[in-house]
């Protein structure tokens, strides 16, 4: 039996799966990614995450035929390096992961892919994107990523493309964590989301928000905790994601009119968590921007679920 | 020696050309699309101005290998019929466009396209994006038409990508004449500008868009008159323009955050007219919204100029 393993490295956390040759899932875990210390401490937990999965799949990491890695950041496949990793520890110049994590693994081979292409690709090769002659990824996280497939093959453009997140929705809006203004991000990233949250809780708005992060130990508010909060009726939860809904309406209607892919894929930690019934308010919230709204896109949930990033990690080492 | 024609057919003017094998214009002809009537009016308006740049060629308009025509609304090029032509006199419904025009052209044979694909094609073919990998094509007159091509090669998605003026720039925001709020054509095409310009004319801000218009016997703001309007400082008309170029650096950069092109074109009427100057604020104006702003794309003009739309109407018959 030949194995592989894959790592999602998120800003929260770290996924790992172990799969057969047919991508079933042996074994999967999971770790908080460190929120301090620097790459090096990164690449230690994940291959910690990765040993975790190795042991439930019943193989040594060194039986492994490679380990796949979806890392945010710039990522030099070639190299094997990441840079820019503004959401990770300390980690905006370039580090060596996959030599890192290759020492770390008692030799197994590393291939970096970019996140929201393995997850993508995952769901194209695996999930809700089988059957799609060309699809858009969403995913709806602390970020909003975008995987743009046309006839079967991720579209990278000159090195960078699926910013989907980095649409502007207003002309002159809100601050996005990247520093511009009026990105799709701005309103519908979690940690934009978060932040207005925090701002607006401090003014003396009320809010459960930040109530539940701390009776469920959480360091920040998480997608379960937003659902929680819209459970309970809190009302600056719902408006905030109500405002988020809005903004993907409105950035997936835009990207759809440029492209006119047949499906949209909604994944994520939010979109996930979120599910069924928010996956149809986006699709509601794009038509009054569709400029074919005969034909809406098939808008759907991303199939693989939590361990589509880490599964589409392992198809690099395939 | 074997000639081809092909015809631009525009809510305001037809232009149309007769080339040889190697695409170069041996003649060419302009009339004004008309204003009244129906389909079959317009299709004999296109003959005229067809048979015209025939004479200038020197050929019979029987012994043309072929026409094509580049045209707006819903084109069924194996059906040779167009709909939904909305900027064109009562053409809501299907009409044989194709087999009008071969009749009116002693038997010659047609093949129709869009308007804004052709246009694109001819400038990938033979002009300004001869050695682009990946490029969009921006064409601002009338409405706002975008062509994406990928690869060298068109990019149709189910049938109408492309759709670059309805991409949404401001959430909210102006009404646009195809319904919907906040699409970049609401700001920057130029039929949206002329109903602003106008209303705010007779809510009693000063301009002399409109005198302009009068004095040179036009029936609408045209691009010529626009670009008279700016020499001469009025500032009604300079507000409006630098709306839309505001807009179109929002809503360029954000089709090139998603897609990461090499090369952006900017053609049109309006845009052609507007020229080198209007070319460089364009691309200043999609800098502050540009994800990757360390390397934006290149921003050029149409290279074929006011013939491009035409020259690539006879592509389709090459």
């Amino acid at each position: 039996m030949s194995a592989r393993g894959g790592i999602d490295l998120g800003g929260t956390k770290i996924q790992t799966v172990v799969v057969d040759e047919d991508n079933r899932v042996l074994g999967q875990a999971r770790r908080a990614t460190p929120l301090k210390g620097g790459p090096q401490d990164v690449a230690e937990a994940m291959a910690a995450a990765l040993r975790d999965a190795a042991a439930e799949a019943g193989v040594e990491p060194r039986e492994l035929t490679g380990v796949g890695v979806g890392s945010p950041g710039a990522i030099d496949a070639s190299a094997g390096s990441v840079g820019q990793a503004r959401n990770l520890p300390d980690w905006e110049g370039v580090f060596p992961l996959a030599a890192a994590l290759t020492d770390a693994l008692e030799g197994v081979p590393v291939r970096l892919g970019n996140d929201v292409s393995v997850a993508t690709d995952a769901e194209v090769a695996l999930g809700a994107g089988r059957d799609a002659r060309s699809l858009l990824g969403v995913f709806w996280g602390t970020g909003v990523g975008g995987g743009v497939v046309l006839e079967g093959r991720t579209w990278d453009g000159e090195g960078a493309a699926g910013e989907i997140g980095h649409m502007v929705v207003k002309q002159g809006g809100a601050r996005c964590p990247c520093g511009r203004r009026g990105c799709l991000e701005a309103y519908a990233g979690r940690g934009a989301m978060e932040a207005r949250a925090r701002r607006r809780h401090q003014e003396g708005e009320k809010t459960d928000l930040f109530h539940l992060m701390r009776k469920h130990d959480r360091p920040r508010l998480t997608s379960g905790i937003w659902a929680r909060a819209l459970a309970h009726g809190d009302k600056l939860a719902i408006e905030l994601v109500d405002e988020a809904v809005e903004a993907l309406g409105t950035g997936v209607a835009s990207a759809v009119n440029l492209l006119d892919v047949q499906v949209v894929i909604i994944g994520g930690g939010l979109g996930l968590r979120l599910g069924e019934e928010y996956r149809a308010r986006i699709a509601d919230a794009m038509m009054p921007h569709l400029f074919n709204d005969d034909r809406p896109p098939d808008v759907r949930l991303a199939a693989l679920g939590d361990l589509g990033g880490a599964i589409g990690a392992a198809l690099l080492v395939a």
